[in-house]
């Protein structure tokens, strides 16, 4: 068995730059998230600062810290927001220079994912194509792009290329865009202790709702944080959805071929990124099944080496643990 | 052992006449969620229909649907949002005179809670004082009031009445206010099936973030749907708190006397509302303790004669079942 971290962020210098650049150039109302993010993480504390050298490295350094927790193999992603808060055309360049950087340092240790531009559909499918042509093995989508989910119909050819290509694709978290974020800004509740889920949450079901799995019935969709709590909310889910079927309650809620939870079962796969704790791991097993569940670890953000015991040292088998660290991370990725 | 349900909803004529006036008379921009849900329940469907049948009933309807099911005892609530809708002067009066109907109703089969309009902190307080002195066993209070929430300092002495007077308030599901809903509402996520918890957690977790239960340690806080899905997250919850604090991302954000999920072992309870799902009951019990876990229908929203089977039949010490279906609800809102 070895052990593969199947959500792990990086952020070059470049795209940091261009962050810094936004912050200033943008007004405070544009995107309060985002500053609230990456005002933040281009601080000047030692949590930012931190971050900041290890995000950008793809060298020794993440090695060094990869040998030090037992880790094997990371998936690399491009860090939320990723080139989305860029206008489309910027937004579609800098993917593919995203893209070119990450392919060249593919390795046995490292594995990624293509950053592409959700407002530009067309170009976000031609750059995914070129991307798994050269070896990157899906997409990443961190969540919104300035207020636009992919359940929008003109997102759908995403969809229909990743099921073509036979990737997945990892919806990972944002800040809440502007329509909603406001309540969660007081209290700190942006972020990953609590916006992070709700937005990517909210995306998700967005992508259910919408019968996106019904076009598609072999798309693979992966999410975070153990499916952003959603994997807890099965039944009522179930049930509401059901609801409002019935009741004919919105216009963009139509019947769906299959339950909610089972869209779960078929279509979707949770990591443990940032939720290195047993019983809300077990539960996830429990609820979805064993094949479901992959590890992370949500490095740099969280980068606790003792965490990883957590994940040992649960009770299962050695069969599951292979599965939960390498088995099921291959297969959705097809990473042999 | 008897079965008592702790957050059962009731609405009579006079507050769904002042619903269909207010949806009438105010634009569709004002609140939305407010018109996504009443717009809904006042309408035509036969969900609607029945449910607001059933929501005006104190007498033999209800009785007979309790029989039905073998609930001895409701806990009734003023179905959200209550008074909190209308503005301040109105809201005062309101609550008054519905807590003086739901007084007139106190039995063995029904005890209640006090409505209140938090946006009056003065005369929610005086109202608390008024209704507790006259049987009622707490205040609901519906989540947000026009995008207000209870950690603005100005509703503290709500907090500090009820630590006073040893009674629960419990925070109850709305629709997320104006700030927060637009990405919700397309795919119909605004309400039960996602929104209602949402909104709920967020405002638990503006509590806890604030203070409140360090400056108040005895105060009690109930929140239905499985304490909203913050049982999953605890370990986040803690994680990200601290990182927060020793960064000091934010001026809102201070350090606490304790963890936050030590605030669920000492200040939360929780209810099963609308999750009759083993697994998640279960989960809970285990994370919160059996303690801090009560049953709860959500009757008449979610009147499904069935689900009683869920709590009945879930492998637990007979003890244990009666703490979830009476002791704890017993316990917690001084019923005896």
């Amino acid at each position: 068995m070895i052990r593969i971290a199947a959500e792990e962020a990086w952020a070059p210098k470049e795209i940091l730059e261009r962050y810094r650049k936004l912050l200033q150039e943008k007004p405070e109302s544009w995107d309060p998230g985002f500053r609230s993010l990456w005002g933040f993480f281009l601080g000047p504390t030692e949590r930012a600062t931190a971050l900041v050298r290890r995000i950008q490295d793809l060298g020794p350094q993440r090695l060094a810290d990869m040998d030090a927790t037992g880790i094997a193999k990371q998936l690399i992603l491009l860090s939320s927001p990723g080139v989305q808060v860029f206008e489309a055309t910027e937004a579609v360049a800098l993917a593919r220079d995203m893209n070119d950087q990450l392919i060249a340092h593919l390795s046995d240790r490292y594995a990624g994912l293509a950053a592409i531009a959700p407002h530009a559909p067309r170009d976000a499918v031609k750059e995914l194509q070129r991307a798994v042509g050269l070896g990157l093995k899906g997409a990443v989508v961190n969540s919104h792009t300035q207020g636009a989910y992919l359940d929008d119909p003109k997102c759908w050819e995403i969809f229909e290329a990743a099921q073509a290509l036979d990737v997945p694709i990892y919806i990972h978290p944002n800040t809440p865009p502007r329509e909603m974020i406001a309540p969660f800004l007081p209290r700190g509740l942006d972020g990953a202790i609590y916006g992070f889920a709700v937005e990517t949450g909210l995306h998700l079901l967005r992508i259910i709702v919408a019968g996106v799995f019904d076009r598609f019935p072999k798309l693979r969709i992966v999410v975070g944080h153990l499916g952003e709590g959603l994997p807890f909310w099965l039944f009522r889910l179930d049930f509401m959805h059901a609801s409002m079927v019935r009741a004919q309650r919105y216009p963009g809620v139509k019947p769906l071929e299959m339950k909610v939870s089972d869209y779960f079962k078929r279509n979707i796969w949770v990591t443990t990124s940032g939720m290195q704790w047993a019983p809300a791991i077990q539960f996830c097993i429990s609820v979805l099944g064993i094949e479901r569940v992959m590890y992370a670890m949500d490095y740099p953000y969280q980068f606790v080496p003792d965490e990883v015991k957590v994940t040992d040292e649960m009770p299962m088998s050695d069969a599951d643990r292979k599965k939960l660290y390498q088995d099921n991370i291959e297969s959705v990725f097809r990473l042999r």
